[in-house]
């Protein structure tokens, strides 16, 4: 027998994937300009030009220095460029010791997760949520526990939080700018989380991590600026990827911070590297460390996701659809217009709209639609989506 | 509580990595022409122009589509020119869908292993061996099963394999060419392995997986050609890395191959696929799965290394050093002047002589020298190597 589980995470529908293989076909049918494929995150922006000129130079060197193993917890060069940009930028005095390179955000998660869970241990999600990370969660033999957003807003419910902290938490995952609806969570409500964090440590005698999956934190549209989780609440993992800043989804490049002020850093740390190295990591890929140690304050350009946030919310709220107005990220949260999202997204289809129902997520009667697509998809998409809005509006007349 | 296991697994002392740290020391100390690091297996050969040539090119194409998520299981594009190339070389008939890309050599192992791995499962191990096979088996909550090679070769002792298969015996994993001892497995006993696997399989109604693990499979030198072992037992795996044809360490890229003929194939490759996702990979680094698609074919160019092995071998043996003749890979496996291969190794240092002990790999009373260094390394070495033969031969004398 094989694993089970294994197939069954191999083998299960998403309904991202079923979307994006359909939009495939379907824009080979009919032409490519003729599909409103909203369906993945996959930055549109290209990558900034300091990282195609520090590819180059680095050509310049020696292979066999360029391509080498670095060691597992990343070369003390990027490092040490990733704690000075954020020292500069966060006013914190982290050191390269306090860093291990991952081969991206789901490497990040899913290290941090096993380095410090144990059997039987509970995660808190805030759905709706990335569903990897039940997937990580179950991983480690955990249990994940969802608790709801707010419902107005999608906001943190801390609340709600705090009600579900049990003697078995062994952490809370934070995403903000949040990947499906675009919240941004404030200073003051991620201060008054981690001071309900604190009291449920001392009231437990229980240490709880905050792992804050941030890969989206330069991709921001004004209002609050991100505020920066460390310095909140001691206990934080920063699970960083330069997928989104700097458009690499595919090369698998991002860190986990281990403050220096966490319980027991170097401890910690250390199960860090080890999970890396029981899950398969060996290091993160060598170039493009070089790449973000040449790199690390490359400008993130928001403003080709800030028009499409702006057409997009703006034509959909125009037409009647309730929008969650997106602080970061480059999703829209939208209300689908029937409660069965899975129905709404299939009846979008029929006007070539590709829209994620959030099921997927772990909520109902909502979809995302990802807005790093080129502008034009955003224009042109409006129409299709005033006809599927008299769709539902006529459905609702009869 | 953290995880008791990853802690110990990232903080463990590694004799390898200790030696290459002590090494580091030293050569800043005394020069770097003055310490003879035979510790690491980093290949020293740069890679071939056309992996250069390779990267230039592709940054000449629109970065959004060069960086991009690629497929779970890679484009493609990489995975058809693999399995063409496959095809060319072994007379076989693979296609794209029998290929999955990997983050290199040891998640192809971590991934093929829980895929197929269920808690209680054991996997037999060839002693001496690479030290990860056995925390990647303890992850998926595996036994570890050590059955040691032949004294006198370092070949299969297939009777003792087949003695050691049990009804819990999920896989045996296979390295030819051997690191550490450089062996070369025949296509003989491969094929007696195989039959003793088929008799166990029929005798206990199981499924055994033969896992080989193949980084140095170009790395050969005359003597026997490294057989295609799919072609001789359906239920292998075969784990690939360019880490060493290439010498790409760093980059992190490889595949795992599930052939059709394997029992139940689309099911092992979907868990394989899940395996991937539960453990954080989410695709293999896309600039490199496009290299690879380009530089399938590019020669591995071992000159370098065969130079190093006759100058290495001949030296020692000359000094009356007993060393297997290596047929592969770049180690060299050397009797240790005493029972103590710690200690020998710890005796080598006052010489500048940097030498991983066999206990890293599971045997007792050898020593692993890696001869992808420079060519100048081995000679200058050679007097040393004498001299400390010398301290033994008077400590006997005495």
């Amino acid at each position: 027998m094989i694993n089970q589980r294994m197939y069954e995470l191999g083998s299960e529908p998403s309904a991202i994937r079923e979307l994006f293989a359909y939009g495939m076909t379907r824009k080979a049918e009919i032409g490519e300009e003729n599909v409103f494929d909203f369906s993945l995150g996959n930055p549109s922006i290209p990558a900034p030009k300091e990282v195609h000129d520090a590819i180059i130079d680095l050509m310049e060197l020696p292979p066999e220095q360029v391509h080498a193993y670095t060691p597992a917890q990343g070369a003390a060069g990027v490092r040490t460029a990733i704690a000075d940009s954020l020292n500069r930028r966060f006013d914190t005095t982290y050191s390269a010791d306090d860093l291990y390179m991952t081969v991206g955000a789901s490497a990040s998660l899913s290290i941090s997760i096993s380095a410090v869970a144990n059997p039987g241990d509970e995660f808190i999600v805030i759905a709706p949520y990335f569903p990897e990370y039940k997937v990580f969660i179950e991983s480690a033999e955990c249990t994940c526990v969802e608790v709801p957003a707010r419902l107005d807003d999608f906001q943190l419910n801390i609340e709600a939080i705090e009600d579900a902290i049990t003697p078995r938490t062994k952490g809370v995952i934070v995403n903000s700018p949040n990947n499906p609806t675009g919240a941004v969570y404030p200073a003051c409500d991620l201060t008054e989380l981690a001071n309900a964090l604190r009291r449920k440590q001392d009231e437990l005698g229980t240490t709880i991590y905050l792992i804050a999956d941030e890969p989206y934190r330069e991709i921001v549209y004004g209002g609050p600026s991100v505020p920066w989780i460390p310095s909140l609440y001691e206990n934080t993992f920063v699970c960083y990827s330069y997928s989104k800043s700097l458009s690499l989804p595919g090369e698998r490049i991002g860190y986990i911070l281990v403050p220096p002020a966490m319980k027991d850093a170097r401890r910690v740390y250390a199960a860090v590297c080890g999970a890396g190295r029981a899950l398969g990591f060996v290091c993160a890929p060598a170039l493009f460390q070089s790449v973000i140690e040449r790199c690390v304050d490359a400008p993130c350009d928001v403003e080709a996701y800030r028009a499409n946030r702006e057409a997009l919310y703006e034509g959909l709220t125009n037409l009647g659809y309730e929008c969650v107005p997106p602080q970061g990220a480059f999703y829209l949260w939208v209300r689908a217009l029937e409660p069965d999202a899975k129905a709404f997204s299939e009846t979008a289809k029929a006007y070539e709209l590709l829209v994620v129902p959030s099921d997927s997520f772990g909520v109902e009667g909502w979809v995302r639609i990802g807005y790093c697509v080129s502008h034009e998809t955003i224009v042109n998409s409006l129409p299709a989506f005033a006809e599927l809005m008299r769709e539902y509006q006529y459905k609702i007349a009869k």
